[in-house]
């Protein structure tokens, strides 16, 4: 196989061993007519329901353990629990949904695969509202669970921490969504693909720890959105003020990772990608 | 090797890359006479008593570590380490057992994937008796070495915790099994399989990664059950008023969330994936 | 490949799809000129010294972190740590000398896999001792390091923990070792590479996490052998009357625990494999 | 495909189913006209200034929680968690960088390989340029967003810890940096990589959790450093005399540690193999 793919590579008529899709048309009518369509919608609100569910009990579950009440003041997952739950949903959900929606689960990288071309215009839309759609009623079920604590420990709503500039909330948000988006870039490249045919099972690993890894470092000043459906989520059901306040970062922050991650990722890593590829190998240790 | 599956995949003969196997019968008698079949059921009970050896002994090492006798408050592995024992003991031994007997190691598991037709009835009904009888065995080992602590923490043993209705914790244990089932049956799909020919292997790591994130957001509720065997166990081996009340929960809820994953995968995911096919590959980014 | 596959498999002139490579011999006086034998000593010498290093380096850090003198007393790692980094370094080390060596870094599985007759005697003497070296220059490593709190916090010895019967650890150890051997069993199968050709790549991955399991649930009992040239280098460099005591159970244990493994995989689970190898496929959803 | 590496192996015309790539120039002024090369350039600036972000904000943030003004003393990632920031973002940058710059990340790792004789000199003095200015831009990133906290917590900067002697801090940072390289040989040998074939998507998992190990073993020493650049970033950006004293054990540690490691695989696990091919299958298990 490694012969085969050599001969692919360095073939004559076209230099590349892997297939760029064309560009997603902007509009395709005919995607409406396919279930496989409704399908993808239906995929996308489930996971991001899930997702929302089982991160947010999490942290409600966290909080109510620690309350300074006598009892064991380490009796909870702790913030690295928190970190863990929302990283391997991530990877579960993404490996679940991968097949049948692609497994986006977030607004922002729907976005930044909407900017890549890689889905239509329409598609992304409708993903959007499936997953805010799941978004708010996974954490309508978390508040129908626990009614005694979910409020009194703040719904599991994103907010600038006390002490943190809306500036830096934005720019920690839009870092974040920047690690997250290159790494779904990286993970589903087609040129990877060609050259390990496996990467589709093996990618949501990799995207699942880039949840975990922002969710560590960033949980101190905002709680961590890096996904508009997530933060939209607690701020309907819970409907403070405070959550409120401040929403606008959690879509704008997401949305500009996005769109700087498929930017880095088509213009930076992928330009001259066909000059480039007959020094490839020579240059590449791996 | 991508155009031989691509071949297959265009065929005009069939329009897929994968064949669904019969559905099992309901009654085989021929199983019986088969010595794979006795080995699966050894395997599913040497699994299953392993399973709840490591987790009942994490989970009372824990708690006899945090009693407040003024010996460090944090000397234990947490919540998150009883977490990472159940889900990181799925992993282990679906890795092991997949080969044997499926890997199922859990009644629900079975009773889904008897509904979606992968198993004969009669295998089901004895899967569980041995996923039973094993749970049972392994919990009795843990009350041999941890007398002293055994019956003073708790045994182990699922039950609702305090401020929780019946009908939460009934939902909470239906969700928590959707959401292994359904990762069971993502992680099992013929058609990913086709698509990606390596599954098998890399199947349990989700699946134990599934049964982490539920423990993380559910052991504040009830403990977290989403396993008939595991809460069967420690109940018959406690024996005790209030491990047997509501009892009844751990059997309907990770029942009724097979059967939702079920319907689901079947219904809903894989419905007119024949139609849908020709649509798959420029629908999905993945 | 999954077609060349099935022509073997259902091949009229053997009926399997693996070769059992023949039993190694007892003593192969050819092995002692060669001179990979003696780099897979060498791998073994190294990978069990830095296992013991890292792993060993890592429990007095964390004591010396949690000493009640006024400081925070959740700043350690913790158990769960400690039961990452035992398992984490098994896999990382599987990983790097699985293809020199067969990565055991571990007397009991090179006895296991030496009563399976994967290993010859002589080979699997020697990297017992080239093991035990490993782990007392491991171990001397961190003496050196942290001379101030090696002795003052029990040097990483293992110990029955008050209140815990002989008999209790010794099971412990025994079940533990089975676990842990069982896993590498099935990772190592040859009839598990034939199906999915990439197991040696992915089996240091649960190899891993089966020693972690472990851990998290016997740590509290025995501190959790399971290896004895991992309990050998610290008795010897601490060297203390506590440390020796009941040295013999980590010993005896393991031995025994992964010869019941050897026993379970080879006579329950392989039994019978190539008669029942037709009803294989049909009696396995994965 | 089994099929035809087994030709390969055996063939008469090498002896081997792998190839060495030929060693490296020392000097190659073509790189400097490719395009890839400073895309790589800019791949390994991005990469490093990501990972030192996360992680150090990571750790400002886990100290800015464990202050004892009367909040939760456990309410923290914890040094657990930071000890998963540091080997988790390996993981995900290496598998993102991988196929752009080899994914090195760290001058360390790039200096192991340039004495294999895989990267020109030219290349390796450049990506460690890259890495350094990276890496002090991360740095620049978290002081901006934390003032407040981050020159009060010693500004992520590596230290001897109290107690420790520069010699130890030195054997704990080489030894610690030939664990990571070593692993790195092992996962991208060429020799392993004919064996089995997907390694280079596998590799990033076994390195990222390398470096986990490390960092929950030597915390308690030197913070850890075994990568130049990520010790340099916070002693510049931070810029006092405690970051400054002893940095020379974080350049010097590294590199010969990556140099040991070079050495005993290219001349101790990789001499001879040719030779001791034939007996290879044989001797291994796995």
């Amino acid at each position: 196989m490694a012969k085969e793919v050599g001969v692919a590579e360095h073939g004559s008529f076209s230099g590349k061993d892997y297939q760029d899709p064309p560009p997603a048309p902007l509009i395709d009518p005919k995607e409406l007519t396919k279930w496989s369509f409704y399908r993808a919608l239906i995929a996308e609100f489930i996971a991001t329901l899930l997702f929302l569910y089982i991160t947010v009990l999490t942290v409600i579950g966290y909080k109510s353990k620690t309350v300074p009440d006598g009892s064991d003041p380490c009796d909870g997952v702790g913030i690295l629990g928190i970190a863990w739950a929302f990283g391997g949903m991530i990877f579960v959900l993404v490996y679940c949904t991968a097949g049948i929606s692609g497994g986006h689960i977030n607004p922002a990288v729907t976005f930044g695969l909407f900017l890549a071309r890689k889905v239509s215009l329409i598609r992304a839309v409708m993903y959007m509202v499936a997953q805010c759609l799941g978004a708010i009623c996974g954490v309508g079920l978390v508040k129908a669970f626990q009614k005694a604590y979910y409020t009194r420990f703040g719904g599991g709503a994103n907010e600038l921490a006390p002490g943190y500039s809306v500036g830096v909330g934005l720019a920690a948000e839009i870092i974040g969504t920047f690690v997250l988006v290159y790494t779904v870039f990286s993970a589903t490249d087609p040129k990877r693909s060609a050259r390990d045919s496996h990467v589709p099972v093996l990618a949501p690993l990799p995207i699942g720890f880039a949840v975990f890894m922002v969710h560590l470092a960033t949980i101190p000043i905002t709680g961590t959105g890096i996904n508009p459906a997530r933060s939209l989520g607690p701020a309907v059901i819970y409907d403070q003020d405070k959550a409120w306040d401040n929403h606008w970062i959690f879509w704008v922050g997401p949305f500009v990772g996005a769109a700087i991650a498929a930017f880095y990722h088509q213009f930076i890593l992928r330009a001259g990608a066909f000059k480039a590829l007959g020094s490839f190998r020579s240059s590449s240790h791996e």
